[in-house]
């Protein structure tokens, strides 16, 4: 007997090359996975189930994929936009204060967030601070978890001029990736595969070139993919080029590091070149349109490498400049970027950021046989949107039928009413079941300004660009 | 006696050049206008009022300017994006079905929208049917709308090559004129001031040159600007030069038409020195961000005409390709995509468009003197938003304030709880209390429905680029 049928819906499957659209569409879930997917007057004969659920006027589609933040940044969202050099100029000041307290109430706080909008997995890229991987566990979300592995000292570089090599410390490179292993192998496919880990590198300019190789070698002992930042930033580059005379990609070929097993994270400075060449190593791209947009003003090659046949999986980055975890977000600002930076209305149409929401998120994360797509043996990661709201009105099925178009370029996430990971409501009329979502969002408020407060008494936040906005009465 | 106190808030007055935010705020309404804005503290002291509301936890801030609609085509939204010439290829077929009830079923619509996403003024620009000013009138909603006039032939130009001059038909034009006249007499600063009217004809290119600058007489001889699709595309321009020898601007400047009185919208066509001389000239412009990014892939040169001194209101445009009226929506991608075409994060920060989404936007109507800040003795259109969402979570007070990035950048219209037009509650709650929510939606998917099915039976669809995308199942 089936757990629960949902009947009467809207389904965007994404199952074959496009949406997957089912008029009249029912789903039904038995033991965490999708049992059968069809017509409505299909499953009412063929399922008997113990809830039925009436999802008319609702579009039922997978559940949306983030495959790259960094969600702990959530409890100082906002203070690294509209500047140049956000990291050192904004985001620094308040990372030095990041205690594990405020580290675990960003990440709650954008998992609560991600939910609500629809995202069911989290491609999360962080220090393993201890309670980490419980947040995503304890919240019943799907995770991919990559915990961050350098060999940059552990001091900081405050010393260094713009353009010196980065010191390498072997020990403290080892000390990552034994604190990432650890993490790996406690983690791995826990919770009946709902929490995945990738090895991750954080950049192939932080780390040891043989520490580098080892992460891979460890990665595929495992079976997992190694999550790295790749041609995100001209220092990168720079760097690349001084230590070993080639532009990323060229080196990564060169020492073996594109195949499958490689999601390569943003892309910001690649030439489309260099992107056909990662996309055709048959190595993954995460792509931050939000992020990336306003903290450096640059589109990433993502239509050249979808063109090159790679897959992209979207990602939200850091709320402290995007500055939010949204994948309706990232999905329609994919979409429009790509329009304007190639002068083309018909660049990157609503069901292709649609599918990289989806099911090509989920191939680029390796998960494809698992999620992505509503079909049968597939794991029960969907979500109900009302489809009534104004704002997405009318939906009309033919000649052209609107709903895609008008979920991507007019929905906001607040139209998610039920979210159901692994066959578990997570959430049921935009109520969370896991978590306590008051406590949550108390707590990151309380948590930010213990950040902030730090922050103003210490004088190294007489250097942050955003002063001059507070001085002028723009904040 | 106030008629209502608000305790509490962060207010974002925008008084002043900047945000002009108050901690702990209270803002006093009295007969439909603002009587006192200061610390809560203050006017605990000085304001009696009837009613006291505690907006702990919410920002208040002027209610949006949505300054050029066509908010009729709600109607059929979503199919007319992700295509090469969207108003052929896309909306033409469906705009040929509209009767008057998809026209108003559209237009309320997209008032309920704006509505719940904070817009308190609609700029609407339209066919005058029947009820059109009635729409807004009932809705309370402070509406500046414009008849649309022309002079091309009532029955088409479907003879017509491209690249053809438009026919001009006089009489049609003197029709348009005399009827865009009555509407403008019979609703010119209704309901106390609520409803204002400019004149309208729709393009250079579109209107014989004498029609054209009888029009500007007649507005100046009321007062009013006159709302003109300027420089708004390739054809335009093409219909410019072959007429009269010169480009839209050169040509506007010549006949005297840059000046105050004109609202030029989109300037999608112009470059960045006539966009300085109608900027220069004291003009305004209307910018559609998300229109003209999902029709054209094109940004407008609003930066441009910012730095130029001229004042810039945003616009929902149309939801056939936009696909929403959400001035949340047009504040965010206005930031973004000028980050994204200068390659520089610093240009448009949060603080900039959210004044062309409220001061700078009065300015650009002409509306300033009593709309667009929260001051004494200006009008009391105002929106409290929750504050205590998580997607906009922590607010920070310092040493970086991030109410307003996070608002800019994570706000999605949701956060909008109570709406206050001229001193009355427009919505409360996120219940709008002056129609019938229900009826409205139901009323636009029936509507929306009609006009589809007259299109499907009707061999002009076979035309439509997105019939592709229906049969590869891409919709």
């Amino acid at each position: 007997m089936a757990d629960y049928l949902f009947e009467n819906a809207h389904l965007l499957t994404m199952s074959g090359d496009g949406v997957g659209y089912v008029r009249n569409g029912a789903i039904a879930v038995e033991n965490g996975r999708i049992k059968a997917v069809g017509a409505t007057s299909d499953l009412k004969q063929s399922v008997v189930a113990k809830e039925t659920i009436d999802a008319r006027n609702m579009c039922i589609m997978p559940g949306l994929i983030d495959g790259h933040m960094h969600a702990s940044y959530a409890v100082v969202r906002g203070v690294a936009q509209d500047i140049w050099n956000w990291m050192q100029a904004g985001l620094a000041p308040y990372h030095k204060y990041m205690t594990p307290a405020a580290f675990l109430a960003g990440t709650r706080c954008a998992v609560v967030e991600g939910i609500k909008a629809g995202t069911t997995l989290f491609g999360d890229y962080a220090w393993p601070v201890d309670g980490w991987g419980d947040v995503f566990a304890s919240a019943g979300v799907r995770a991919v978890l990559t915990a961050r592995i350098n060999s940059l000292p552990a001091q900081g570089m405050a010393g260094l001029k713009i353009g010196d090599l980065y010191p390498f410390d072997e020990a403290r490179g080892k000390e990552t990736i034994d604190q990432a292993t650890a993490f790996i192998d406690n983690w791995n496919r826990a919770y009946d595969g709902r929490i995945n880990v990738m090895y991750g590198p954080q950049g192939p300019d932080m780390i040891g070139l043989d520490q580098f190789m080892e992460c891979k070698k460890m990665a595929a002992d495992r079976g997992l993919m190694v999550h790295v930042h790749t041609a995100q930033g001209d220092r990168e580059i720079d760097q690349m080029v001084k230590r070993y005379g080639e532009r990323t990609p060229a080196f990564l070929q060169e020492i073996g590091y594109l195949d499958e097993q490689l999601l390569a994270v943003h892309l910001t400075e690649a030439t489309d070149e260099e992107t056909e060449l990662i996309a055709k190593s048959g190595a993954k791209m995460a792509l931050c349109s939000g992020s990336i947009g306003i903290i450096d003003g640059i589109v990433p090659p993502a239509h050249v490498f979808r063109q090159a046949g790679g897959s992209v999986c979207l990602g939200s980055d850091q709320a402290a400049g995007n500055n939010c975890h949204n994948i309706w977000n990232e999905m329609k600002l994919t979409s429009l970027f790509n329009k304007i930076k190639y002068k083309d209305p018909t660049t990157l149409p609503a069901w292709e950021v649609l599918r990289m929401g989806t099911i090509e998120g989920a191939k680029a994360l390796g998960l494809d046989d698992e999620i992505g797509s509503l079909e049968v043996g597939k794991k029960a990661d969907l979500i109900c949107l009302d489809v009534t709201e104004a704002n997405v009105l009318p939906i009309l099925d033919g000649p052209i039928r609107t709903l895609v178009p008008n979920l991507i370029f007019a929905a906001t996430g607040r139209e998610v009413v039920h979210s159901m990971i692994d066959g578990k409501f997570v959430m049921r009329d935009r109520i969370i079941n896991t978590l306590d979502e008051q406590a949550i969002r108390e707590n990151v408020q309380i948590q930010g300004e213990i950040v902030a407060n730090n922050v103003a008494a210490d004088p190294v936040q007489r250097s942050m660009k955003l002063l001059e906005a507070m001085e002028a009465g723009n904040l």
